[in-house]
């Protein structure tokens, strides 16, 4: 098709940067992760906040997916106040039927034609990332600056990360060849065609913390590979995908795409929408993000039915810390990555091992010892003027839904002792928002029953290791029984870094060390970090290994004689 | 490890030929198909039949796996005697401790040195062409030529496939790299690691017909990826991959790794030794080659513990005759195809369609109508003039097993009518070998209780089409509900070739067009044909896709701040 090839010269650019990235994993960004006007308009902030005014209390009118049979208003933003935006919702089989229709179509596209019109969605839909902004704020609860780079370009990259690795697994091979075998005296020739023909209509079940993020990389790894995406949205949090598949549906519509090929799941409260897509046979693929009691059953009914699953599910994300240069430093770190939106990420650190006989603290004086008690003192206090400092309120920002914040209570009355209680953190012009500040609390590490389940949000403990050798292992048992997106070290031995590598690479976990400065655990660079590992009960898919892509689709050689 | 950097630097070349191939798909062989002196050296193959000759009645004694607690004969010749071969029989729990251990060492090695020592154990190996050949013959019942070609050069050529595309997924990124971030005034630095590692022992379950040629790829697509494997064998073809192994296992040691990396699966009558060894938990991928019922099983076990299969089950491939330019050469194909090995491959066409109206032979004198009747009366000459031709009868080989021969009685007891009956193939100097020629049977395109089943061996209908439409239809539905690894259709109308190839790759399988001369369908050509599609019953797995070696292995992450 010819009508595309402008479009794939629009974006060769990018798409061979994208391709150079995930090979090298040097550091690569397509989007600007800075919400500012010097780069994306000095209006932009205040036409999205206006259009964000405009769409509250009012119908979404701009998908253009076809067949709602009904609507609901089901948003509470956790700063206080209900959306009241009414969106269309269609059934799970119109939802499949739809999306199987405009697959057909789709999966004839090349697979550069194909990456070219997915990289023209993103380039469009980034104009409407402010709108975005404040549409993930109020839906999860991050602050707006968060809020603007988890949904706006760090998403976008991830999609971008997930085209690249379509695109790079599917030009592995030519797609036609004249074969030639000799055969001494004579030749045979066969030419010879491969086609690659999509697994089915993907669902992308999201969840209500990272509703974009979390999202876009399976919908992108399908669609490159030929499938239609259904994005089945959690109720709490459809604006901020709604915007984000509103657009990408208008550019399909503009190239003369079926728009219905990237369709948004809008559930009610009377209709499990997820169970009758993903046992739907039209169906052949699932990417799943949130709880791992529901995560287990997506799993399970994706065995059943033979089809691949792709899910993230609950994790507790460890830390140890041994020896530093620089306590300060590290704590600050710490402190940061326990605040940053009050806990609510996958890759949060929960349980932090501290050796009983406290850490090293190696100077230009020499050595000295913090006590564990100490240690824990100081991580409070600086997690404590983080709390205290006003200006950081928007860091924490709000508690995404209520159950969250009955936890912080639940761990509070958990019998551990309290080293830092919480707070609530107040958000400027919002009176009612949600927030809690975190919790620290102590526990030994015999007390595992407590602290080795996730507590997600706000809570972490600090535990009292008998050494630095018992917390590795001890951390290791945790990855492999209980999952993680996670961990981090901090030691001056190069020795114990060795350690603590090996251990964490044969537990299956991504490990971080000595990280201080503005760069934290909880944070993921797509191009070149893989979130998530696939190796541990955590989830089974990593952000974007090849095994991502490659179980999305098939390949169809056809040859012919003469 | 500089140790093996002689060893890449020798196979360098070979590597970069198969990583070429399967880019291009283009012809590639690294070992020659002929069972020539010329080519093998003179004495090869007296050399070889001397080994076979000496090692019929003894203990095979070459295998260096340890922990063997008893023995086990278990192998008769379909030309006619027993092997009297003894077996070492190591427990499940033993081979799978052994291979665990023996992984630790491999993985530690990067993927450039594991490619190495893998081509430098195939290298070695080829030593051992002409008593594979032998051993090959007198236990699947493959003639002497197949059996060389089959477990020697096609299977070599397809581990190499294996090794290629392993490397091509584990080479796609850097191992390492300094991460640099740019914050506007400062930089963020990161050091960063990419391990790979495997995601457990693998276990490749084999066949009786093509004991090497269908274990040898999930083996070397899991030993590339930093898996350790254990090939469990068939009770009644365990000979030729013994051979193998025990090579295999010698270069290993002599390269100063564990042979245990390399094992040999024996069961004994009494130990039901697969299940024991894919429900240990550190086996992480199973690979399987047989029927379906068995392979559902196998399947089930591993959805049940959340690991990958790789199988290859029964299924039924079909053919569509429309029309022609050459009558005679397409039924001295079909003929061949029917005839070679007995019809004993998991690719061999079971069911030929063609329309009731008869076939159109279109040559200079124009377009000749040839009916059903005689298309089906001209095919069974040329399958009996095979049979009649005492030069062919290695061709048609001898019937593995005495299950596939009842299986001829019962299908000429069907009530189908009988084109052509089926009679002993004589196998000079084996006159107690157990054979047979192919039966053709007639059916309507509405019997299809009777041949939309596998009747493995053989045995294939010639069903009478409404149509060329309705035996396209027909064909879709059967891949759809029965699986199939092979397609093909005989037209000269490019319209109806357009129909037929969508219909296929819809239905999710290979299709050949217009093949004569000598060149099959039941044969497909490492690097440039994918084995299987994965996408039909007939399996989940396809010869050597990437998702082949994808999902053998994870990707941890290390991230060092400083």
């Amino acid at each position: 098709m010819t009508e595309y090839s402008e479009l794939i010269t629009k974006h060769t650019e990018t798409l061979n940067s994208a391709l150079q990235a995930i090979k090298t994993r040097e550091f690569y960004a397509r989007w600007a992760e800075a919400p500012s006007g010097k780069i994306y308009g000095e209006d932009a902030n205040a036409n999205g906040e206006a259009r964000f005014k405009e769409q509250l209390n009012n119908p979404f009118s701009r998908l253009l997916q076809t067949g709602a049979v009904e609507t609901v208003v089901s948003e509470e933003s956790p700063y206080g106040f209900p959306l009241g935006i009414t969106y269309p919702v269609t059934s799970a089989d119109v939802l499949v039927a739809n999306a199987h229709k405009a697959q057909t179509q789709w999966a004839s596209l090349s697979v550069e034609e194909r990456s070219a019109v997915l990289i023209e969605c993103l380039e469009k839909a980034g104009a409407h990332f402010f709108e975005l902004a404040y549409a993930t704020m109020h839906t999860t609860g991050q602050g707006f600056v968060m809020s603007f780079q988890a949904s706006g370009p760090h998403s976008y990259d991830r999609a971008l990360e997930a085209i690249a690795t379509g695109y790079l697994a599917q030009s592995s091979f030519v797609g036609e060849q004249t074969w030639v075998k000799p055969m001494g005296k004579f030749n045979v020739t066969l030419q010879k065609k491969f086609r690659t023909v999509p697994r089915g209509v993907n669902c992308t079940i999201g969840c209500s913390t990272f509703p974009v993020w979390n999202s876009l990389p399976g919908m992108f790894a399908s669609l490159i590979t030929g499938n239609a995406t259904i994005a089945k949205v959690h109720p709490g949090a459809i604006y901020p995908l709604a915007v984000v598949v509103a657009s990408f549906q208008q550019t399909l519509s503009e190239l003369g795409l079926d728009p219905n090929l990237i369709q948004l799941g809008i559930p009610n409260a009377t209709h499990p929408l997820t169970e009758e897509i993903i046992r739907n046979p039209l169906v052949g693929s699932v990417d799943y993000t949130g709880s791992s009691s529901y995560g287990d059953k997506v799993e399970a009914i994706c065995r059943e039915r033979g089809i691949p699953s792709f899910t993230e599910k609950a994790g507790v994300n460890c830390v140890i810390v041994e020896s530093t240069n620089n306590l300060s430093a590290i704590l600050d770190n710490l402190a940061f990555s326990v605040s940053l939106y009050s806990g609510q990420m996958c890759t949060a650190p929960q349980n932090f091992f501290v050796p009983a006989s406290g850490i090293s603290v190696i100077n230009e004086e020499g050595t000295t010892n913090v006590s564990f008690d100490e240690f824990c003192k100081l991580f409070a206090d600086k997690v404590q003027a983080l709390v205290s400092n006003e200006k950081m309120s928007a860091t924490f920002g709000a508690i995404q839904n209520a159950n969250t914040l009955n936890r912080v209570q639940t761990a509070l009355q958990s019998g551990a002792s309290v080293i830092l209680n919480s707070t609530p953190i107040p958000q400027v012009g919002f009176d009612q928002a949600r927030t809690a500040s975190p919790v620290l609390l102590l526990a030994d590490e015999s007390n595992s029953d407590l602290y080795s389940k996730e507590w997600f949000g706000p809570i972490s403990f600090i535990i009292k290791a008998e050494s630095f050798d018992s917390a590795v292992e001890a951390v290791s048992q945790s990855v492999k029984e209980h999952g993680a997106l996670t961990t981090s070290c901090y030691t001056v031995s190069a020795e114990k870094q060795n350690l603590m590598e090996d251990a964490m690479v044969s537990a299956g976990v991504n490990v971080a060390f000595n990280f201080t400065g503005p760069i934290w655990i909880n944070q993921s660079s797509a191009y070149s970090d893989f979130h998530g590992t696939g190796a541990n009960p955590a989830g089974n898919a990593a952000f974007a290994d090849l095994s991502f892509v490659t179980q999305r689709y098939h390949v169809i050689g056809v040859r012919i004689c003469g």
